[in-house]
C-alpha cells in the first residue's frame, strides 16, 4: 500500500501523456508522510468504452481512487488527497482549458487485517527506505 | 460522481456490443434523481484473463460496479441499483438465453470528504445543467 | 460474488503466465467455503502505464482485490485471504527470487442489499453445484 489506480477515457490518450502523469503523482506521493516510498503503486488505465454525462462523444474524463491501509486520520487522508488532487489538475491544466474533461479523486480505508502483503521491492531501492 | 465501472470477460465481445451497453445505462441513469447528469461517467473494460465457476472457458461475466457520493438514503440507492440492473439484463436477455453469463452490480459509498473533483463538462453540455 | 480482481504491471506479462495465475486461484477459491463455486469470477487486467516506489521501471506489481457478499465472519474472511494469498506468492515464487515485485492483496465486503445478480452459470456447469 498505497494504491493508486486511474481510468482515463481513450480520447485522452493524444491529450495527456499517461505514463507522465502516472510519473508526476509517484513523484508527489512519495513526499507525503502518508504514502511509504516502497508501497508505492500508481498505475493508469485506458478505457475504450465509455458515456459521459449527455453522451457526446467529445466529453473525457481521469479518475483516480487510492487505496490506504487504515490508521491515518481523517486530516492527514484530507491533505493528502488534497495534494495529490493539486498535481493531477495542474498536470491537466493546459488540456482543460481546450477540452471537456472531468477530474475526480477518492480515498479509501483498505481493511488491514485482511490485506497480506509481501514483496522484493526494498530489495531494489537504489537507497533503501 | 456518479461513477459507472463495467468489467466483462472477453469472450463476450461479439456477443455484446460493449459500447452500446454503456450508452444504455447512461441513458438510464441521467433520468434517475441521485445520478447528476454532467457527473455520470459509464465506462468498461475487457478482462482477456479470466477463469470462472468450475474453469470452463465458455462461461463469461459482465460486472458493474457503481462509486456514489454518499449521501442519498438506501432507499435511493436500492432503487437506483435495481433500475439500472433492469436496463443490462434487458440488454442481455438474447445472449442470457444462448450463453453461460454471470450479471452482477453493486454500489457503494465514496467519502464526500475525501473525494475532489474538478472540470469543464459542464461548459461544453449543449444544454447545461 | 465472490469477485476477485487483479492488476498487473506489463513488465510481469513475460514473467507471469497471467491465464495459469488466475486459474490457480480459481482453483484454490473453489475449495473455500466462504467462496460459491458459481459465483467465482477471477479476472486479471494488466496496466501498461504505471510508477512504483523509487520509480525504477524494474518494479513490477501484482494486486489482488475480493469483493466478497457481506456476512462472512472476520475469521472467515481472514483464513480465506490467507489461503487465496499463499496461493499467489506460492505461484510467484521462482519470480519473486529473480525480480523486484510486490504482491497485495485485500478483501472488502459488498453491501448485499445493493448488490443484484442474474445469470445462468448455473445451467452451464458439468456438475451442477
Amino acid at each position: 500500500m498505497p494504491h493508486f489506480h486511474i481510468e482515463y477515457s481513450a480520447n485522452l490518450e493524444e491529450v495527456v501523456d499517461v505514463g507522465a502523469l502516472c510519473e508526476a503523482i509517484r513523484a508527489e506521493a512519495v513526499q507525503i508522510d502518508a504514502f511509504p516510498l516502497a508501497g508505492v503503486r500508481v498505475r493508469a488505465t485506458r478505457v475504450d468504452h465509455y458515456a459521459i454525462a449527455d453522451g457526446n462523444a467529445k466529453h473525457g474524463f481521469i479518475d483516480l481512487s487510492i487505496r490506504l491501509r487504515e490508521g491515518r486520520s481523517q486530516d492527514v487522508k484530507s491533505d493528502s488527497i488534497t495534494r495529490i488532487f493539486a498535481t493531477l489538475k495542474s498536470f491537466m491544466s493546459e488540456a482543460l482549458g481546450t477540452h471537456s474533461i472531468a477530474l475526480s479523486a477518492e480515498i479509501r480505508d483498505i481493511d488491514a487485517s485482511l490485506s497480506p502483503k509481501f514483496g522484493t521491492i526494498r530489495d531494489h531501492l537504489e537507497t533503501p527506505s
